[in-house]
């Protein structure tokens, strides 16, 4: 009997065994990192050695970083129109249309001062469009794009989305969720204002996110949850102790290992798209002519239903996903591929494959097989109806 | 060498050993709760199981329990104009002067709509008061009032707030954070229509949080953190598992010891006190002759400041704590002694000792040899600086 295959990362990544070292440490931190006395201050150093080691991951300093509960709410605590003095006020909030769902809401702008922008049908932003919009929304504007796509995996080009931003006084929120260990992620290369990131994604625990500015200029928003001092007022609360070491855990290895890791995710995915490829000629991977990240392959045979694929899959004992993990009930098609000009009838199709460092070439070699296996049954049923 | 003693439960408990195996399990739920594979679904359980723990602590139904990322987000999350399906708006917040200051903030309030409403010089919140501004108030209005005091341990009438709430058709919100495993805390009891609970405070993991409601017809109130379909949309974001398996596990371990800890508890307090009024006889309780948490004490002697003791009973190796935890950067005396009518010299003296069903009959006998000691000092200090 095989283990259970997990190809799923982009929902959650297994906890890095540094991670699970430093939760367990943490747990025995009895003090409130508020207090004064002994216990307090030990737990007060756990976090703030946990804020150096997510700063150092993308190129900030600690004193720039927000611990929050996760990349939900650090994109909610990041898109308002106030900012953290009061005097200040964005105008619009424009977003692309392939963000993550916790972005796609708007936070608190008012519906009224959301614009979304179009995509291509590469599911790259379309920098044309974000210009003219810049030139004609009134000033200030937040930007909001995403750094790799969740379901896709499609890289956007926030260095240039930075530029045009920052040519109108705009400032750019980057939820960067997916991209630590996967793509170079640095702040100042990108041009990032505001940065989000995401415990889990990165082999940290569930529960924990930052938001980051790029530096002490950038303001930050105004405070989602306050009544209490902690993040120097931006985030009241006492804080996940144990749910941010391992974050500053994971963050650590993440930034330690990326090189090798890339590597590995690379080829894992060479090997993984050219077996998909070999096995299905009508086989359509999403993106495929653009950078997208080295772990995830997202992709659909005419007339799947993506719902069926998954539970094949899983009781072929592979966890895979029909996309986004993040909105329990929902049963439409994505939001990205139909903002890409994907048909609805090849969307409902869509199938993420995701990995990560702890993936093994055999791993890839076992999907391969347990798809062979999942598509002929589904293409016959697909043979069935159609006939 | 004796182990340090940790007088300062109430700013965060010691992880219980049954909170700490269920995180330690927990860590290894790989999947997203909101993914339909196997591994999802066993994430999803240990959420699931957890709510049913955290119900039945205050006697309420699993589907109206929602987790949070700890009490202060819970009392955020409830203090909003806006109900969940928008169709209600509360006109006004009351809410007592004795609240924590996550309350005390108003959330989501306009300030302008938040009223503070008194408490006595026995800190407990004047009935009259409230009755007669309820009657004034446009409706509907939401009232909160927390049900036992982090500082003084005071413990406000709830059933009767309740009672006077519901009379103009008002809603009701309860901060419980410190109440459970002290003192009864069934919410059908209380009357309350929403009630927070902290999971570091009842052994738990720091991180976690509950808001809950009494039953289906009470509106939950609009979403704080949106853009995903988590906890039936109240609350987006990818849940906290081994946080919320802690949470759950804590719960339990609560509900199950409650009665054995409570008579515990308050054995110890009333050795506890009767130490500290024979050491000092100028010695002053807050709250002495009202119902208060079985495990807290508040006091000081004249001449005395907090922020000195702290430190002494630190250098003693003893964790006590000045009031809250929770507001970093504040050295001001409390807000609630404040209410209380406590003169600001004799309240910047106050000192908190708070325990729980670790603390032994010695722990105590060692505290009052340890305040013996720092009383001495301070008090000579105190007598050379009015020399």
């Amino acid at each position: 009997m095989h283990e259970r295959l997990y190809f799923d990362w982009n929902a959650s990544a297994p906890l890095r065994p540094e991670a699970r070292s430093a939760m367990l440490a943490a747990l025995d931190a009895t003090g409130n990192p508020s207090s004064v006395h002994a216990q307090g201050r030990a737990a007060r150093r756990l976090i703030e050695e946990a804020r150096e080691h997510v700063a150092m991951l993308v190129g900030a300093e600690p004193r720039n970083v927000a611990f929050t509960s996760g990349g939900t709410e650090a994109n909610m605590l990041a898109l308002t129109p106030l900012i953290e003095d009061g005097t200040r006020r964005y105008l619009k909030l424009l977003i692309s249309a392939a963000e993550h769902s916790s972005v796609l809401a708007g936070g608190r702008f008012a519906a009224a001062d959301i614009e979304t922008l179009p995509v291509g049908r590469d599911g790259v932003i379309e920098l044309a469009a974000l210009e003219r919009r810049l030139g004609e929304c009134p000033r200030p504007v937040l930007v909001s794009v995403l750094l790799a796509n969740n379901e896709t995996g499609v890289v956007q080009p926030i260095p240039q989305v930075a530029s045009l931003v920052h040519a109108r006084d705009g400032i750019l929120h980057v939820d960067a969720v997916q991209a630590p260990g996967r793509i170079p992620c640095n702040i100042n290369d990108l041009g990032a204002d505001l940065l989000t990131l995401s415990g889990h994604k990165i082999g940290g625990p569930k529960g924990t996110g930052a938001l980051i500015r790029r530096n002490a200029t950038v303001p930050f928003p105004a405070p989602l949850i306050s009544g209490g001092g902690q993040e120097r007022r931006l985030r009241a609360g006492t804080e996940n102790v144990p749910g941010i070491a391992g974050f500053g855990a994971a963050a650590a290895a993440t930034a330690r290992e990326f090189e090798a890791e890339r590597v590995h995710l690379l080829a894992l995915r060479v090997r993984l798209e050219a077996g998909l490829e070999t096995s299905s000629p009508e086989l359509v991977i999403f993106g495929a002519g653009v950078e997208r990240l080295p772990n995830t392959t997202l992709f659909t045979v005419p007339g799947m239903k993506a719902e069926t694929a998954v539970i094949a899959f899983d009781l072929e004992g592979v966890a895979v996903s029909s996309g986004a993990a993040c909105s329990s009930g929902k049963v439409g098609p994505s939001h990205v591929l139909a903002a890409m000009g994907v048909p609805r009838e090849l969307a409902r199709g869509a199938v993420r494959l995701s990995f990560g460092p702890g993936t093994h070439e055999s791993d890839v070699d076992r999907l391969i097989e347990a798809w062979i296996r999942v598509a002929e049954r589904l293409l016959k049923e697909r043979n069935v109806v159609a006939a």
